[in-house]
């Protein structure tokens, strides 16, 4: 069976409530507890690269993933990432050629939040997509799969759309 | 877009619990929460067929699934089904060569009980994979796919396994 | 500050749901979580006397919860315990004029089930109750107390009521 | 059965997550729901005096709270508030000498964000104070109660401490 790579990198996927602050902040990553509550059996390897909002990602993080992306033996990558700079990482990889099916996908509310959360979905539909799609960079959001050069997030719906 | 017909049969997807009898029984089923929840703006249209349990399906029970499957003008159909019996249904429609990608899914734990349910994560996955495979009968489970013809249940463990 | 008392009897409070048989069981009580979450500052010690669904308790079973109300040094002691026959342990511990405010509770729907159980509210008003009532034994459900002699769980809505 | 008055006035308890702004917010209160997942048979009636995190809380709006607990027939009544300020509003009310049993509660985690919120229980427990304690204003956190000249929130563990 085909290994999945998947690079944690934060987003609100990841993100938790300090109940002493009011404010959101990372711990560790759920994605363990979520291929083990969705019974995943595929081969999934689960690396955290770094934990960050998207907005605060700098170039530099950029290209630890980009070098990640290279380096791993894994044909089929699967990235976790905050939702309004996904769409330039995704150009950030989509033009180094890598030659892997790359897809990227991340969560409009935590995980930790519960019964509210689309995080668990998306999840699934990226493992889904990561194993059928062609090599390419891609982005799994709203139950659909977007090629990295013809998607936008819209920010004042949360809802990623083609600009096809 | 295409649009995705999705046919509810019950199962233990679709599953609640009855806090008098302290059994389990079917009501309405939550695939249309589930798509809101997970923020889904595929063309996606959901008909309850039925709600039984897959033990307690009838031969006529999977007639009205195959009768419906081959008039629905939807080329990608999405059932959600007992697991008991899955691989039985799949390959049921399989013999019909309907020339639709067809995908079944269900869950381990009913979605009704919150944070320890696969549904969520498997719906992701199921609704992933109708829009990319071929015409043809699979099933969505553990986050794989597998063909109608080369899948079993493990009855010990729950999970699905390639007969491959 | 008083020590609290918390027996763990089983009950709907504390089943799981067993994905493989679909059928409910036991496995650990979820009583020492609950209180962590509950943030819960309290002098309160857990000890599991049995794990069974009440309709299944047996005379002996009743004998081991007087006992270990009699022989416990605290003066208030909490109880959880099945619905069915809670009214029923709740008369068996009065006959024994044990001179502390015992009160049983339990659950509608079990806790592990997430969003839906009223579990976490009963545990809350039951740990209330049992630090400001006089000596005696109460039920608490529904968000009230009931003296054990003049309450009765009505089965077909589920709700506890006076009797008197 | 004695009338039991809600007054929400906002805090942790009642926010939300704006998958928008990534930030928290006020819409509906949860109360009422929360009353009947909790198969609450009480006489209780819900108000929402305000929606607003307590460190924003003006003297108007404590006026307001004032007012509205002087002028209710209800002898009992729990208000929800925001954690940080509570004991101030409790010494403003008691300082009134107005006769009633007065509770307030709180959150630390808001309830909408599923099984990590203290807030069921905590209601669960306030709602059973109000029941059994003789008029004054009180605090009802961690599964205690306090007494409103008699209690401090701890700052860097979220706790309330008795200062007595």
């Amino acid at each position: 069976m085909d290994l999945i790579q998947v690079f944690v990198t934060g987003g609100t996927f990841d993100k938790e409530y300090n109940y002493i602050t009011g404010e959101l902040y990372f711990k560790d990553t759920h994605l363990k507890d979520m291929f083990t509550r969705g019974r995943c059996t595929l081969n999934v390897v689960v690396k955290t690269l770094m934990m960050v909002d998207s907005l605060e990602m700098t170039e530099e993080d950029r290209q630890i993933i980009i070098h990640n992306c290279k380096k791993n033996p894994a044909q089929k990558i699967l990235i976790t990432h905050g939702t309004d700079r996904m769409v330039h990482t995704a150009q950030a990889l989509a033009k180094e050629n890598i030659g892997k099916t790359i897809v990227l996908t991340g969560a409009m509310v935590p995980y930790a939040f519960g019964t509210s959360s689309d995080g668990f979905f998306n999840l699934g539909s990226a493992l889904a997509f990561v194993q059928v799609l062609a090599p390419g960079v891609y982005i799994a959001m709203n139950g659909r799969y977007f090629h990295w050069d013809a998607v936008k997030k819209n920010p004042n719906t949360g809802y990623f759309e083609s600009t096809e």
